[in-house]
């Protein structure tokens, strides 16, 4: 199927994917005086007095704003807020059809990193939770960062954070398969962007210790020159014996590479030299880091990618919708990092231990059950973390 | 039925009143291919290539937001963002059901023009049209007034123009039965507010010569002092020998008493100062300036007012559907005044000849076929005047 063509079709005869439709009858003169006035004030007055009755009485408990500025777009970089908005429309309808979670598209036609941060506060009365999206690095981290601190409603980058919890979630497993324990891999992962930066430090919180980042100039290290903060930060917590090198370099003995770069730049010279039972998520979209039969030929044992037609496909769908539903359910005030390990355990122990092979290590994409069980996990970790503001 | 309960219940049962809902269904591979990664990339392309194509790839040409501050909420005030909600999301649903416009509601969390201004500018390029909502006055004239002029998509204040719009229908109609023509009636506006100035505007706009605006104060008149600067342009506008006094001097030989003022105001020895044949659209809520069985007692032919329970209820409902379904449909770059006109002639036009009485000079708040008439209105008018982007 040529999915371009069909896509385009798809998105004209629909104009469109989403719809904003009411959930009560506009029938009656009585259903107009209930649903509008004279009987709205009543709610109104109610969240004036208290506003924690806007959980009670609207539907932003159940509403994330899913925010992009367009710079970071799929593969496509910097086409603005108005290009942007197919994707975000798609987001939208996954946090629907996945978890029940309504999102809506926030398109922002500024990439200065104080107004969007400014313009997201000012319309958060309104949502529930807010999904940041295609925001190019390093401007992502100081935007969540900055909205994290000054929201009391869930704020989380997914091309970080969701990317992030679905590679550990694989890596769970895929060591399982090998027969490693994560303490003790080394695992290089290649592009220190916004998916990159947030693997690198997961893995790191859920355990790993000798983990190296590479991006185009090299491995990453300490006094390494040119670096941004996020970068520089990066560069601090990874690379212990502090080494100097290429991609190549960083490979010679890695258990573990994770790719969220370019097509073709692991050789099979590169795989030949990691350690036995390899692992590779090559996740460069449409073309991965190495082909998943030429990674195969050369020694690798478990290979992961973010295509739909090759074993364990990395798709950020598995998580969003599940994390957000968990979130809003116990009105969350952040996703912090124990909710994002107990999301990335709980993918994981969807695929039982008769079925775990190096095909299958991940969920499919289409599983709608995973969400649940990610809602519950996260419910759990935001209780057991104190960010619940309900206990169910 | 007690209406603030039922209200409650309603709020409460179904959490809020909106959803957001997929039009395409993801149930396979395909499915997702097409609606997200990687067939969305075409759209986004498409859309990058030519900024147009994004109505033809999105919902953004049948979606409009809803903003509030939350100042003048109702006849609650300044009741917050938040608090505001459940009117927003009302508003939300009647677009909806009434002419299958998508809107969600934008609560803002600052009461501050530029930054109002701002926010609306930069979260515009995902949205269709922008209805300002319950905005308090005189802010609210600066803040549409400066959209309209920045944005290219319609920018409508629906207290302003839309009751206006209801009202100058209502008036075309009672002005009919009591046999006067609009030229030569005197018109008294009482509440020089967002309502009672738009109104007042449109009433000059469609042929009143003789109108007098009243406040608090008194009859607006010039040089009067205390003024805003919206006011004095209404004193300027009106008030034709700059006559001064109060409501009751002003009442002596009108013909058309308009209240968007305070309950009670109006006496019966002031109706019966009034011309023969006197109008009265008496439309403080939940009271009336003066209930219709005591203005018909001191000799009124024809009584509106905003409630349900009497004859000619003036209400919104009946024109903001259908006034953005016919900008929408042919991509208005504004709501103009020829527009106004036009859908109050559409309203105007729906309740037949033998059908005119003084009991029956406005629609059915809930007769779905107006918004249609409305929107043809609407699209015609828009094209005549040169701000229709697509001629259907």
């Amino acid at each position: 199927m040529n999915y371009s063509e069909e896509s385009l079709k798809m998105h004209e005869m629909y104009s469109g994917k989403i719809e904003v439709i009411s959930k009560v009858k506009i029938e009656s003169r009585e259903d107009l005086s209930k649903a509008y006035t004279p009987g709205v004030a009543e709610p109104c007055r109610r969240i004036h007095e208290n506003e924690e009755n806007v959980y009670k009485y609207t539907s932003k408990g159940n509403i994330v704003a899913v925010v992009t500025d367009g710079t970071a777009v799929l593969g496509l970089g910097d086409i603005g807020p108005m290009a942007g908005l197919p994707v975000m429309e798609g987001k939208a309808i996954l946090f629907k059809e996945f978890a029940n979670v309504d999102a809506f598209p926030i398109c922002l036609a500024t990439k200065d990193v104080d107004e969007i941060v400014r313009t997201v506060k000012l319309i958060a009365p309104g949502f529930g939770g807010i999904n940041l999206e295609d925001i190019g690095a390093p401007r992502c981290f100081e935007i969540e960062e900055r909205l994290k601190k000054e929201l009391d409603i869930p704020v989380f980058h997914d091309d970080q954070h969701g990317t992030a919890i679905i590679v550990l979630a694989g890596i769970i497993n895929a060591l399982k398969v090998v027969n490693k324990r994560i303490e003790d891999v080394k695992v290089v992962v290649n592009g220190a962007g916004a998916a990159g930066t947030a693997i690198a430090k997961l893995l790191l919180s859920s355990g790993v210790r000798n983990l190296i980042a590479c991006d185009k100039p090299g491995i990453l290290y300490r006094k390494m020159e040119g670096l941004d903060n996020a970068k520089k930060e990066l560069a601090e917590l990874t690379n212990p014996e502090n080494i100097q090198g290429t991609l190549a370099d960083a490979l010679v003995g890695a258990d573990i590479f994770i790719g969220v770069s370019a097509p073709g730049i692991v050789t099979q010279d590169m795989v030949r030299s990691m350690s036995e039972d390899s692992i590779l998520f090559a996740m460069a979209n449409p073309t991965p880091e190495i082909m998943p039969d030429e990674a195969k030929a050369a020694g690798a044992k478990v290979i992961g990618t973010g295509r739909s037609d090759f074993p364990n496909q990395v798709n950020n769908v598995l998580a969003f919708p599940g994390i957000f539903r968990g979130a809003l359910d116990v009105r969350a005030t952040e996703i912090n990092e124990e909710m994002k390990l107990a999301a990335a355990n709980a993918i994981a122990s969807m695929i039982k231990d008769q079925d775990l092979n190096e095909n299958n290590i991940i969920p499919n994409a289409l599983d709608k059950t995973v969400a649940a069980n990610i809602a519950e996990a996260i419910k759990k970790a935001a209780i057991r973390t104190g960010v619940a503001r309900i206990i169910m």
